[in-house]
């Protein structure tokens, strides 16, 4: 039997090719490999002695060569292969053990040029590999290291690998070279800022982070993956320093807490949020005033929630926060008297996560059954701030609207929020109509939505909304405006004083 | 200059042949194509004659060869290369126009062969795509005969093609290559049921369906996708018979919809749904009475819904249908008299959807920043259907119970639904703790609540809700039980003759 060898991580494969001649294999190889493996007194051949053909053109052509493919493709079984490899000289490969170039290490260094980058897309690997994993039936192809084990154990054993072991090796070979074609067109796009919408077909590849112990629910199986490179200021860099493992819903919320976050940039803000809503955002001078605030003003959804700071966690802030229940706090930092508060909630995630508050524009994904919705992010804010009503608001009053504004624009449809004083006063996410919520937020909001402003991530149909804001003490209002009956809502915002502002941009989010 | 041409989609080749043998050009080719050139009279040389090899195995190896390869991917301003080039008699290629073997078609049809599907995987056409591609900054590729003309024009006017035009060509090569081995691994996997998520990488492909003129905003852009063969019963396959092109969200709230009519297979039924929840679901002895229930249990919300619905539009049902505005419509069919009462509204869109109670297990992802969730879908209903209570639900309580617990499952959580006589009383999605919801329905459902059941999609923490439930009226609950103080709520029960069902399945739903 024959192997070739030819691989850019070289951990383990001395012994492998050892063990593979002590079986009484033939072992072909290349370049820095072939090197490698003499060195270590292993017997090797070169490739181009079975091609007659120099490596040539930098190893830019090193395996592309027909005795090369005719010895992984033929059919063992086929009489007429058979014949064909006789008359041609085609001697059998029976074991392709490669690795790709790491595209993807030279890839997300930093400033690498961009000539470096397409010289290590590699060629002549991924087609053996391809190769042999469509001749699968009769080759053993092995992409990754973790698979020598398993493959030498079958091939001591039995002779050779089983058919179950070279399907699934075959498989994975197409998932690697899907995978690495998918980073050289993500890298391609990427280098010219071409919009990923424009293109007829879109694939997308990531990499396993974790499995989690199920989905949503107990009985959904589930996994955590990350896209490659491109991980700055979002969960899939946070160090966890204690506390349980991530459950997907913890993910999805955390993540949905950061997204919410990055819009606060300007003053230390606390975020809380339950099932991906946010329930709790308050600013204020110092990240453990901005906690109290937010706790204060619904110390009851906050239980059992997600807490994301823009700042670093200390000893003060610590103190209010292992008073109740908590999922998970992320935020850049935490003091050592706070992780050592903290530490006595030993269930609690504790995530660092630098940059908290980089965003990335690009693009997000929401599955539907047998296809894909692909959109832009929604990373504006508004178009314009027109005041449409008699009184304008006042500085304070503006700054609780764009504060409420960011809140709004981060909960889920329909949504209304309230806010003062910067400091979330009650919130209503997703319904099925505008003024439910806004019923909502003034039974929860009670007594402090006196004198608070309003924000809606959409217009207001009818006038109903602003009757109820004024009903309830609202003072000023910000939306998106564009409604056919505007007019009457702002009829009603004049009757009570009520300062409104047109943002020219709606924030229906959904997922 | 010389150009390789070797494709299975032969549309527009010969044209394409024939102009660039006007412009002077050398063309190689192999097997079929070379065939269908030398038929319409083009000079042709196979690549064989290049090689001095012959092409072998049945076609697995015909441009596996240096010769080819290095003719490709020599640079040709590198004076080494040129050395090498003249050296070994490698004679450039400059313009690679090549498609893949059909595999998609191979394996998307029904009861083709393992084998086929493997002897369809292209070895040769990707190899060459990606040396060219690699190559481009000298070598132009085509792998999209809807890319011939602007090739064409660039040659015939300049001599040669761009740089950005070679680039783009490059890019799209690689996300083919992509694309095409995902599909391979996704059949690889598919053929043996293996568990994506056993997966260290995964990789997905989807095609475009249609660019949307704007993603959940108006300042997003957007475009929806389709997954490969995966179709059956889903919007994708869906047929527009009337009515404006589907926006983002009503293919965001349409496949909600889908998703909630699927759980409803024995009887009639007309899932309404609003920003993805629903807002009205109801179950009769015909598809006209079920809309009437549905929309008589909530004018209002249905406002500007959509409509799902498991059996054919009839006149009665169209008739009521256009008495408000509704954005879409999906049935399994339309009669012609449903079609003209509905066609009197042109922009609203009428979708049929054929087997539209087909539902594939698989998985669904979620996206956050940096990475993706990726979960099995929610296909489960319940572990067990367990009476906690003294009492035990009526007949006409149970159907109720499970008609609810089929909403329930499927609103945002977290969620509280309301039914009697399978008809939803009011539906309480997306709240950040579990009493406001309930809150909301009881205000909402008003007097109907009275001898409604009650459906919670994940346990009650407390026995708050359990006691508003008695005092709405309600006579029977469905949740997963489980939580510390089940005993508390279900003393609340006991205590005003409610029956109380645990299903010991939670169906949290986020998106």
């Amino acid at each position: 039997m024959r192997a070739l060898i030819s691989v850019s991580d070289k951990t383990g494969i001395v012994e492998f090719a050892q063990k593979l001649v002590a079986q009484g294999w033939d072992i072909l190889s290349t370049g820095g490999t072939a090197r490698a493996l003499r060195e270590a007194e292993v017997p090797v051949r070169d490739v181009s002695e079975i091609t007659g053909f120099p490596e040539c053109l930098d190893g830019r052509v090193k395996t592309l060569h027909p005795l090369v493919h005719g010895g992984i493709l033929n059919i063992r079984s086929n009489e007429e292969h058979q014949k064909q490899c006789a008359e041609l000289g085609i001697e059998n490969i029976d074991l392709l053990v490669i690795n790709l170039y790491p595209f993807k290490n030279t890839m997300m260094k930093d400033g690498v040029a961009f000539e470096d980058c397409i010289e290590n897309i590699d060629i002549g690997g991924p087609t053996m590999l391809r190769s042999a994993a469509k001749n699968f039936n009769d080759v053993t192809v092995v992409v990754d290291p973790a698979d020598y084990a398993t493959v030498l154990e079958e091939i001591e054993d039995e002779g050779y690998t089983t058919y179950q072991t070279r399907y699934n090796l075959a498989l994975k070979v197409f998932e690697t070279t899907a995978a690495y074609d998918t980073m050289i067109s993500d890298y391609l796009r990427g280098h010219v800022e071409k919009d990923l919408l424009a293109e007829d077909k879109v694939t997308f590849t990531y990499e396993k982070v974790q499995d989690l112990r199920y989905g949503e629910n107990p009985h959904q199986k589930a996994a955590f993956y990350k896209e490659i490179g491109k991980n700055v200021g979002t969960l899939t860099s946070a160090v966890q320093l204690q506390g349980k493992e991530l459950s997907y819903n913890n993910i999805n919320d955390t993540n949905g807490s950061l997204e919410i976050l990055k819009e606060y940039r300007d003053e230390p803000t606390i975020v809380a949020v339950k099932h991906a809503n946010p329930c709790g955002v308050a600013s204020a001078d110092t990240i453990a005033a901005a906690y109290k605030k937010a706790y204060e003003a619904d110390p009851t959804s906050i239980f059992g929630g997600i807490i994301a700071s823009n700042g670093e966690i200390d000893g003060d802030t610590a103190r209010q926060m292992v008073e109740i229940f908590l999922e998970v706090i992320v935020a850049p930092g935490f003091t050592d008297e706070a992780k050592a508060i903290l530490s006595a909630k030993e269930n609690l995630r504790l995530l660092v996560l630098e940059d908290i508050l980089h965003n990335e524009p690009g693009y997000e994904t929401k599955k539907v059954m047998g296809g894909l919705l692909v959109q832009e992010r929604d990373t504006r804010d508004y178009e314009k701030l027109e005041v449409v009503t008699d009184r304008a608001p006042s500085d304070a009053e503006m700054a609780d609207l764009l504060f409420a504004w960011k809140a709004v624009k981060n909960t889920k449809s329909n949504a209304i929020t309230l806010a003062k004083d910067k400091c979330l006063v009650a919130n209503g996410p997703g319904q099925v109509n505008r003024i439910w919520p806004m019923e909502s937020c003034v039974e929860h909001g009670g007594d402090r939505c006196k004198g608070a402003v309003m924000a809606s991530d959409a217009f207001f149909p009818f006038d109903d909304v602003c009757k109820a804001a004024a009903a309830a003490g609202i003072t000023a209002i910000i939306q998106p405006g564009g409604a056919g009956r505007d007019a009457d809502s702002i009829k009603v915002c004049n009757a009570h004083n009520i300062a409104m502002v047109f943002t020219g941009m709606r924030h229906f989010k959904h997922s």
